[in-house]
């Protein structure tokens, strides 16, 4: 008998059940144990990007370098200064992306890369973690801040998505910013269109007009360039926002996944609030942004183990490239990408700011 | 000593560890069980959808019935005979939709809806769920099958979305069969529009042009018309698709969840293959489509499981409306809604043919 005992309690540690088993004393005298309490890493939180791509500290002057940090801690104080007010994260989301909209740093409203037709056309969206509700727009050309035009379509139409004409004609009724399309233009993506125009001529016989992105770094940056804003709010409610001009020399009106809930934006006050940038086909055929959470909702991840999980084997091995931004319904952060760099910033309840460029690998 | 033996066995069987002892005996003569093998439900499989809505049976004539019956037949039989002969999933589910999209019994192709502006413009997209690569279309006027659209941009263009005029002129540079606008003119919609627009004069002080469709059953149909085809091959290979004309009376380039992967289109051989019909906004919201598949992939739920959950408590909860159908990598078949009916039929390896329409509750 004593030898089964034996064999069973050899078993038993095998499998490791260790942790199962309570403290006597506590069974002895019927003490109901407490729920271990989470801890909210942070109270308030807020995650910024302006792009992901092929940023590579070799080919960045300081001057630019300070620029774009300079741009980010602007744009993600503004997003704090709300939520430690007590603001909304969909508010923090929106004024942030406003900073970078108006930055020509950014490929996302003023800064929009080139189509092909030398037209600049944006895409954005917003999700408001708390309700599921989301708004979207694609194509649109006299908007000036995209992400306000997706905020509008969630809150005050029955629809998520509007595309081109429509959407831009929807702003103007209700009374959004119009601009001239030429407010968009600006010289250095101009310069990019003309520079992956002339690369096409040269690799047309190779009939890919995909190839110039892939040997022009400025021209590739361009074409990931997105901005995006994830923020965690006092009240528990979380956001996410993304805002982009596209790709540069886009053509029959390309859609990428900013605008897709899902792929470049999602939000779920359950698990987590996303944002992505990188090459849009890739999060699109992945449902990245919402990978994410489904991973901590139906598998337990962490939010860290979710998103390297997406970045760096889903995505990658997809053949994908680009990153997300994260902050989770405890507060945890994450900005996590596959590419030499990435223009991003967090900024937590204690208001310890942290921005960065470069991958830590470069 | 042998106390605490006692102790660890009382509380080893307590926590109901039973199933982790191996066999002593397997143990010992180390014999390597075989894991058990999966049986396929059905070699190759196909199920199609026509739409969901207020569907009700004392609605709708008897020839009315049987006009559709047959050609979700007609439809049926075309994909299966693909996939018999040991054709792919993405052909079978191509062909199948080109049925539907030509008959002016759906909302999708020729019998599209008609815009506020009184135009038709639809949108599809498809899936394959062997490479994850995909292909959409939105907001087309002149494609005759935007299906073939779809899997045209999947196939040959290196994008995944393309909407408006630049969708058009992409179909046409690929020698796409172009139609005049007036192709997908059909009296039944237009009456549709006109009712929905005298509704919203009645309904106009309530400031919801939405109304309109939840009073009359036409529009609401109309509302959520789609086609969808999903089919597993012989080889294994997962495909879904699903086409549109969109909502009647919609504006401002609204996008519904028919282009949107992961919303109202999914495929991975991994899990499922799912095409949804409904109210687009909350397939949207609810990432429906891929969140079945996540649930598979991530909680190991079933088809079943996930289906039912997804449409019964996750899109109900959120209001929204609609359903799917659905087949799984061992060619089980799902066909699950919401709403009063869903024009629907499945076609398993033994060629055993099922249509249905309304929702046996009714």
């Amino acid at each position: 008998m004593r030898k089964i005992f034996q064999l069973y309690f050899a078993f038993f540690l095998l499998f490791n059940c260790g942790e199962l088993i309570p403290n006597p004393d506590d069974n002895a005298q019927n003490i109901k144990r407490e729920e271990p309490k989470i801890e909210r890493t942070n109270d308030f939180a807020i995650v910024i990007h302006g792009g992901a791509g092929t940023i590579k500290k070799e080919n960045m002057s300081a001057e630019k370098e300070a620029e774009y940090k300079a741009k980010l801690e602007e744009a993600i104080r503004v997003g704090h200064a709300i939520l430690k007010n007590g603001g909304s994260s969909l508010d923090a989301v929106e004024k942030t992306i406003n900073i970078m909209e108006d930055s020509p740093l950014f490929n996302a409203g003023k800064g929009a890369v080139f189509t092909n037709a030398g037209t600049n056309e944006l895409d954005a969206s917003i999700m408001d973690g708390k309700t599921l509700n989301s708004g979207a727009s694609a194509g649109t050309k006299t908007v000036k801040n995209p992400i306000n035009l997706a905020r509008r379509i969630m809150d005050d139409s029955p629809h998520v998505m509007m595309a081109g004409d429509g959407a831009d004609s929807y702003a103007k009724e209700q009374g959004l910013e119009i601009v001239s399309p030429e407010y968009f233009f600006t010289e250095g993506r101009l310069k990019s269109l003309e520079r992956a125009k002339d690369r096409e001529k040269v690799e047309m016989d190779h009939d890919d007009n995909q190839k110039a992105a892939f040997y022009d770094a400025d021209i590739k940056d361009s074409k990931y360039g997105t901005v995006g804003c994830v923020a965690l709010d006092k009240s528990g409610n979380l956001a996410a926002g993304t805002s982009t001009g596209g790709m540069t020399n886009k053509r029959f009106g390309r859609v990428g996944d900013t605008p897709i809930i899902g792929a470049g934006t999602y939000a779920n006050n359950a698990t987590c609030a996303v944002s992505g940038t990188g090459w849009g086909e890739y999060f699109i055929r992945g449902t990245v942004a919402y990978d994410i959470s489904a991973m901590m909702e139906y598998k337990g991840s962490t939010l860290e183990e979710a998103s390297v999980e997406v970045i760096q084997k889903k995505l990658t091995n997809l053949g994908g490239t680009g990153g997300i931004i994260a902050v989770d319904k405890n507060g945890n952060m994450m900005m996590e990408f596959n590419t030499a760099g990435m223009y991003r910033a967090t900024m937590d309840d204690k208001g310890e700011l942290n921005i960065e460029i470069y991958s830590k690998k470069q």
